[in-house]
Parts: C-alpha cells; sequence; structure tokens
C-alpha cells in the first residue's frame, strides 16, 4: 500500500508516519520506483506499537527507539517484557503522578505559587530497608536494575515526611493485592508469541490499563466511605448492600 | 509565632505564606500591633493540609480554595471525604496518567512528532454501559456526579479502540481486589474524627499513596514475568519461589 493507505488504515497522519520515518522508528518502505514507496502489514502493527509507546506510555522518541531496537533483538518473551516495563515512565510520588507524563501536555492546573524546592525527595535508608524487606516477605524475584525499587522507597519516604507512616506489615496486604492483580494481567498475555504483539500487550497492560485500576480504586473508595457513613447512621450494624 | 517561625516550622517559605493568605486559603493570624501577627498550631495544620492538596493532589488555588472551603463547613465526616475525592484529579487514559498533572511540571519528555486529535477520547455508549452493570454487580453505591464513571467508561474505550477490549466479566476481579484494596485504605481512617485530619488522610490515601500501590503492581509484574519465565524454562511444573 501507498503511504496515504497506511496513514487513512492506521490513523496516523502522513506527516507524523514521515516524522516517524526520519526518526528510524519505522523502517523504509520497498521502493516501487524513485517517487513511489510501498507500505505492508508490518508497517501498521509496527505504527500501533509506536503510537501505544508515544501517546499512551508517555516514552520520548529516544525511549521509543530503544525499546523498539530491544523488541528487534531475538530475545525472548520475557526479556522483551522486560524491556518494555523497564522503559516505560515510572510512577512517583513527588508530584501525583509526575512519573509518568503525558507528552508536554502537563501543567494548566494552574499552580503559579513560588513553590519552593524544600522537600526534594531522596529516599531515607529506612524507606529502602523497607522495600527490600517488603520483597523478600512477598518472595518477589525482581532484577537489580529495576526502576520500581527506588521509585517505591521514594514514595515510602514521601508519605514518612508527611506523618503518614507505612511499616512493612502495613504495605504486606497491599503487595498480596497487587499479586492477585499482576496474575489477571498475565492471564492477559497467555498465548501471545509473537514479540512485537507481546510488546504492545505490555504498554497496554502497564501503561493503558492502570487509570483502569486506579479508577476501580477510587470508585471503590467511594462505596467504602458510602458504607462506612451508612453504617453509623444505621448504629454500627452492617450495611444491608454488602 | 511568627511568621518566620511559622515558615521554619512548616517548611514552607516565607514567600510562599504570604502568598496564600493572598489567596485567602490560610487564615489571617492575630495582629499583635500593626507590624506584628502572632500565628498558631492551627495554622501548621492548613499549611499541611494546603501543600497536600496542591503537591501532591496537583490542584490547583482555586480548587484547594474549595476543598478548604468544604472542610470548613460542619459537613460529616462522609461528606468531607466525599467533596475531597471529587475534586481531586482523575486518572485518565488519553494520555498516561494525564489526569493527575503535577503543577504545570509535564512535559519534558520530547514527544516533538506532529501528533493529529485523531484518537479524541469520548466515550462510547458500549464502555458507559459496561461501567454501570460493573457497578451494579459489585454492589457499589457511587454517587451520581461522580467523577470516576465517565472517566472509566473513556479509559474502557480507548482500550476497546486499541484492540484490547475488557468486558464487565474481566473486569470484576479487578474491581474485587480494587475492593479489597479500598477497605485497606479506609481502616486507616478508623478513629480520626477532626475534619482537618480527615481531609488530609484523604489526600493523602487517594493521591499520595497511589503511587505505592502502582509501584507494588509493577513490581508483582515483574516477579509475574520472572516466575512465567522459570515455569516456561524448567518445562512447565511451578515455580518453587511461590
Amino acid at each position: 500500500m501507498r503511504i496515504s493507505e497506511l496513514s487513512r488504515r492506521s490513523g496516523v497522519p502522513v506527516a507524523t508516519i514521515k516524522y516517524y520515518r526520519r526518526e528510524g522508528l519505522l523502517p523504509e518502505g520497498r521502493a516501487l520506483n524513485p517517487t513511489a514507496v510501498e507500505y505492508g502489514e508490518e508497517h501498521i502493527q509496527r505504527l500501533r506499537l509506536i503510537r501505544s509507546l508515544i501517546q499512551l506510555g508517555g516514552l520520548s522518541v529516544a525511549r521509543t527507539r530503544e525499546v523498539l531496537e530491544a523488541v528487534d533483538r531475538p530475545l525472548d518473551a520475557f526479556e522483551t517484557l522486560g524491556v518494555v516495563h523497564h522503559a516505560l515512565p515510572v510512577p512517583s510520588a513527588d508530584k501525583a503522578g509526575k512519573g509518568s507524563q503525558g507528552s508536554g501536555q502537563g501543567g494548566g492546573q494552574g499552580d503559579s505559587s513560588p513553590d519552593s524546592a524544600a522537600d526534594e525527595t531522596t529516599s531515607d535508608e529506612g524507606s529502602a530497608a523497607r522495600v527490600e524487606t517488603l520483597i523478600n516477605s512477598m518472595g518477589w524475584q525482581i532484577s537489580g536494575g529495576s526502576p520500581h525499587r527506588p521509585a517505591l522507597a521514594e514514595s515510602l519516604a514521601a508519605l514518612t515526611r508527611l506523618g503518614a507512616d507505612y511499616t512493612t506489615d502495613d504495605l504486606i496486604p497491599y503487595a498480596r493485592l497487587a499479586t492477585a492483580t499482576a496474575d489477571l494481567d498475565f492471564m492477559r498475555l497467555e498465548g501471545i508469541d509473537d514479540r512485537i504483539a507481546l510488546a504492545e500487550r505490555a504498554v497496554f497492560l502497564t501503561v493503558l490499563f492502570e487509570p483502569v485500576v486506579r479508577l476501580l480504586r477510587r470508585l471503590a473508595q467511594e462505596d467504602a466511605n458510602h458504607r462506612r457513613h451508612h453504617r453509623r447512621a444505621s448504629g454500627g450494624s452492617e450495611p444491608p448492600a454488602e
């Protein structure tokens, strides 16, 4: 197909396709003659992955290139997932959700106060130790280079500074629920062997499904608040809705 | 105490304190004489809440004012929590994490591609219906004005557009885990009756603890990937680490 059809079928504007090609994200098509280039199904698949990484994953073009190179290397599924997983923006506590910046779209909420860097985040030793204890208690196998380990220590340190200390024992029930959630996530990957499809799913699961998990927690909190209120209002008995 | 001590004890710069006072977020102190103003412990507590809302919650000054006015009204704990909960930024799928913008700090990741608005998000009818079915199946009590209901529909619609459709049945196990997580959250609120303290905790739980929940999910995914790989490598038997 020509670039116009590639654009139509992928939903990606021609100018964007050309940009991705210039940046080395999208392989060249097959030159039919000096002015016409032919694209195939693999270009559509690749464009979908690029869009997932950049638009949904919030990755820079440079990071996207790294992930695509990893996907193109003959790694097994485990390694492919690991590369994608570690390349994605890491959730952060310093500013809520700062870790998952979109692509230059932040701002607009208008906090123009003269904020200082007073509470710059560095994870204290206590929080790093708590993370290690937690990982060991859970029997989790986490690679040494995981960006999620220091990020969690940092989040816990921020909570501690604000007087909301979470001990390892407080965190274990949350970690158990996280394990159950991750098991649900991986059930969606069963039977996918194609590396590009797998990388795409990893982006979906980690990034695009994340708001769903967060929103379900918010809705469940609303319900918990309602139940709690109802229980109080009805003098301590259990709510009928449960 | 004078403003300099208020600044020292709260960790908030004097210029920021003055800014919050001008914006009506922080009540005036008691005037000792035309040049000296006396602040009390209630100002420290209020400053902590303001900082939580703006810095961690990512709220604008105007939104923060609304929340503070609600906290100051004689509502019960249930209503106070509801107001805070609905004022906080809503997670969104359109750009990962866009819903929880920090305060004007986004960007910098450098996706400067000429992106179009091709996949503008509007929740399709199917996704809104799925959310209603889910809420009913779970027996959740969600108020009509909840911002989380349309946001979830939007996230599901985005997944559907990308070919990753989640049915109500797919979502129910996630919703059950979210309920269990919310119950853990609310255990932390037991026994807190002071409205300002409660509002502060609601911000902590919803916003500041959210990165912790997300990071635990990421770590659990890393572990799930490892276990899955191990199971394959050892020919289908269960991993010993579990």
